[in-house]
């Protein structure tokens, strides 16, 4: 009974999808919750996952040139005002500093709820000629955003994040840039999560406040709605003007700059979860699982099983994140305890295994169960870690293209939303009415204007005016 | 003319040593004023120092078993306030948010001067039974102290650095952790960043508020002022008191936990510059700098120059962190930049050269010309950058050793220091009057009392009583 403990206490996904993911964060010790409202306490294990995703992007950003910078936690209020959309579309949610020690400040601050202003501050004086461009920097630290309703991963007063703010001579070359960091993203959440997305820009309605245009990354949860994973935005040269940030260019003339800015956060990790999750709890891609491989000895009291437990571990290290589970709870304890911490692989091993010269591998996202020879453990563990990663993919690439519907009127449309839970794409006319009251009728926004368009019809969903674009709609976290 | 610019416009350190900081701060390029007054920015190669500190310590943390996590930034002042000592020594210099969003707060919040209180509130809760012990967290964050006078690295209103609080079943194993700590800091500062330190425990009066037993790593600067580069607390079980942390033992008995908390910051930056730095410059130990080998092309334009300087590059790309300065300025500059910037090593590659198979490699630190055949490059290279590391740790040594001076008496003392710059070693009674009137007459502190002890005398330094320990004095950052 009691190996049946950890399973027990988490909702099923399928009865209350909210709470299957509260019990999730908890249950895989992912987070606790804290004495500062609406700020959660990322507990080991979650933070391994972020370590191992920070270390796989900042790698892939370095291969583009990125070099990473430090710029300070505060905002001067002045320096916030300086570009009107920006100060609009952040002032209500911002962290104001009014006290420096026992004495109010001069001016208040807010603590950063991104940090355009501030790289904004640092170009204007190092930026000079065009032998200082480009500037390519990113920085990765926590922002604050004093949101309402906060949940965790999803959407917290602080969350940590990296954000990339560059500046280029040209027009050309930003929006260059801007695509490329998108192009990043996506294959980062293809090849490294195994999650899937769909690529575009968003509708003027829905983009970052001061940008010129901002693109993004959308992915589908299992419950069908969507979510913002990451986000490109090309703010022209309308931060340059604010700040007069201008260099002497070639021809010795004056020119504004162009620029950008690009961020992910710890969201990935809450997409990590609704993903790829199940009943039995999280399930993580091989290649951003802290521990890959969890080692379980059957009988671990009778002789040699645990010294054959870390000889396959001491074996296998090198190439695999492995470890044993030697604790005193029961194996069927261990094997729920695997599953709720989604290790993608567990190796059994018993006394009747080692007389016979081999072990079992159970794979957490099929559950199928492999016996092998112990002369094969290195092969097969990392034959079997690619083939779970692209397995996972493909999952996950699935259940997306299953909950992707067309819509081609505006009932079609309703229908859809009222019985089914996903993306919708539907042609749209390029109003912003539209948007408004798709999103008062059905709480659906406009997801992206994806960049593979296809001609589904040649009149908008909503009001049945010639149509612009495809759009990919749904509702969203 | 053009190539002695760059270092034309450093202050030589034996005119003005504090001036002569701040030049390298800024002309090396590691940091940027902003405006928000106190804070910096920390520019590309100032980060990338951080980031090469960031990633050894922390390999050395999770070799004893330490796990990284993240608390929230803020601390609500019901919290802050929980620990007596502890809200005493931090209270007056904290930044205050009483705003989120458009409304004022229920409570006001500081932003984490350090973490104690958060971990111990996440203690409290997490921490049930003695199989819960123990915990080793640490945390990479930005912490905010509003310091009224700030320096680059040495003092800002934010730095960044790392903060490790654990929970132990016993107070021996909080001890030993605690030194345990400080042996890591000291062997990364030794091995690392080629700096001497002195280990030690700091008096009542310099201890950390709330802290049981302070101990810290006392290293000396060029100019004979003593820079604390890490420091290491037990907590007894003071904040487990205040916090009501309390685990279930196996004798079925509640216990109270005994915590510790170490820290090291971006000051350590700081020291590499006022230890290793001269009157060209940075001077970097290979170990921790982000380049450390710059090729540099002579008269680049002749054919072969430029592809045999990349040639090179990518033989040595894999063991050496290496660079091709191929911009357009002259080679005389570039070697001033090459110095200004500290890279260990530099190659000088030209035509004559390349028709020789040879080359020439500058040392840094001794300025000394090898030439070497093109053949044993990589040898040679990597042999060097051991040396050199060698010989810096070696002089950074004989300077501290030459600077540290004994005194056994006042007369003595005070002779000493208002003569020379540098560690004092005299006799102590153990009171705090004497640490107050030896402040007052000479702004001279304690430093340390190290493990290492001599007896240099019968009596007190200062008051002729009954001497207890020897200590470690100076003038510090």
């Amino acid at each position: 009974m009691a190996d049946k403990k950890m399973v027990e206490e988490i909702t099923s996904m399928d009865v209350d999808f909210a709470q299957w993911y509260t019990d999730i964060v908890r249950k895989a010790e992912l987070i606790d919750y804290t004495s500062v409202k609406g700020c959660m306490a990322i507990k080991p294990d979650g933070y391994a996952i972020w370590e191992n995703i920070q270390a796989e992007l900042d790698k892939r950003f370095k291969e583009t040139g990125v070099r990473n910078v430090y710029m300070p936690m505060f905002i001067p209020e002045s320096l916030l005002e300086k570009e009107k959309d920006h100060v609009e579309g952040f002032a209500p949610e911002v962290a104001w500093v009014t006290h420096g020690g026992l004495e109010p400040l001069q001016e208040r601050m807010c603590v950063r709820p991104t940090s355009e202003t501030l790289f904004c501050d640092h170009y204007k004086n190092n930026v000079h000629s065009y032998r200082d461009l480009p500037k390519v920097y990113n920085q990765w630290c926590s922002v604050v955003r004093w949101e309402k309703e906060t949940r965790p991963f999803l959407r917290s007063r602080e969350f940590l994040w990296q954000e990339g703010h560059t500046a280029h001579a040209t027009a050309e070359e930003a929006q260059e840039r801007t695509e490329q960091m998108l192009n990043v993203y996506a294959d980062f959440l293809e090849d490294f999560l195994a999650i899937p997305v769909v690529k575009g820009r968003k509708t003027e309605k829905e983009k970052f406040a001061g940008a010129e245009a901002t693109y993004t990354i959308e992915a589908l949860m299992h419950d069908g709605k969507a979510l913002q994973s990451g986000t490109s935005h090309n703010f022209g040269d309308g931060f340059a003007k604010a700040f007069d940030i201008q260099y002497t260019d070639k021809d010795n003339t004056l020119k504004y700059v162009h620029q950008t800015s690009w961020g992910m956060t710890t969201r990935l990790i809450g997409a990590l979860i609704m993903v790829h999750g199940d009943n039995e709890g999280l399930k993580l891609p091989p290649r951003v699982a802290p521990v890959q491989l969890c080692i379980i000895p059957i009988q671990q009291k009778k002789e040699g099983v645990l010294d054959k437990a870390y000889e396959l571990r001491d074996r296998l290290k090198a190439s695999v994140r492995v470890k044993v589970d030697d604790t005193d709870k029961t194996p069927g304890w261990k094997f729920s305890e695997a599953e709720m911490r989604g290790y993608p692989l567990r190796l059994e091993i018993g006394p009747k295994d080692i007389e016979a010269g081999k072990c079992v591998l159970v794979r957490r996202d099929t559950r199928e169960k492999i016996e092998i020879g112990l002369d094969e453990v290195e092969t097969k563990v990392c034959e079997l870690l690619d083939t779970i990663q692209k397995d996972m993919l493909e999952a996950a690439r699935a259940h997306r293209d299953a909950h992707t519907y067309v819509a081609r009127n505006y009932d079609e449309f309703v229908k859809t939303f009222n019985e089914k839970s996903g993306f919708v794409k539907a042609m749209w006319c390029g109003n912003r009415e539209c948007e408004d009251k798709i999103k008062a009728d059905l709480a659906v926004t406009s997801r992206c204007i994806p960049f593979e368009q296809e001609k589904l019809a040649d009149t908008c969903v909503c009001c049945g005016k010639p149509a612009q674009k495809m759009v990919y709609w749904g509702r969203a976290y």
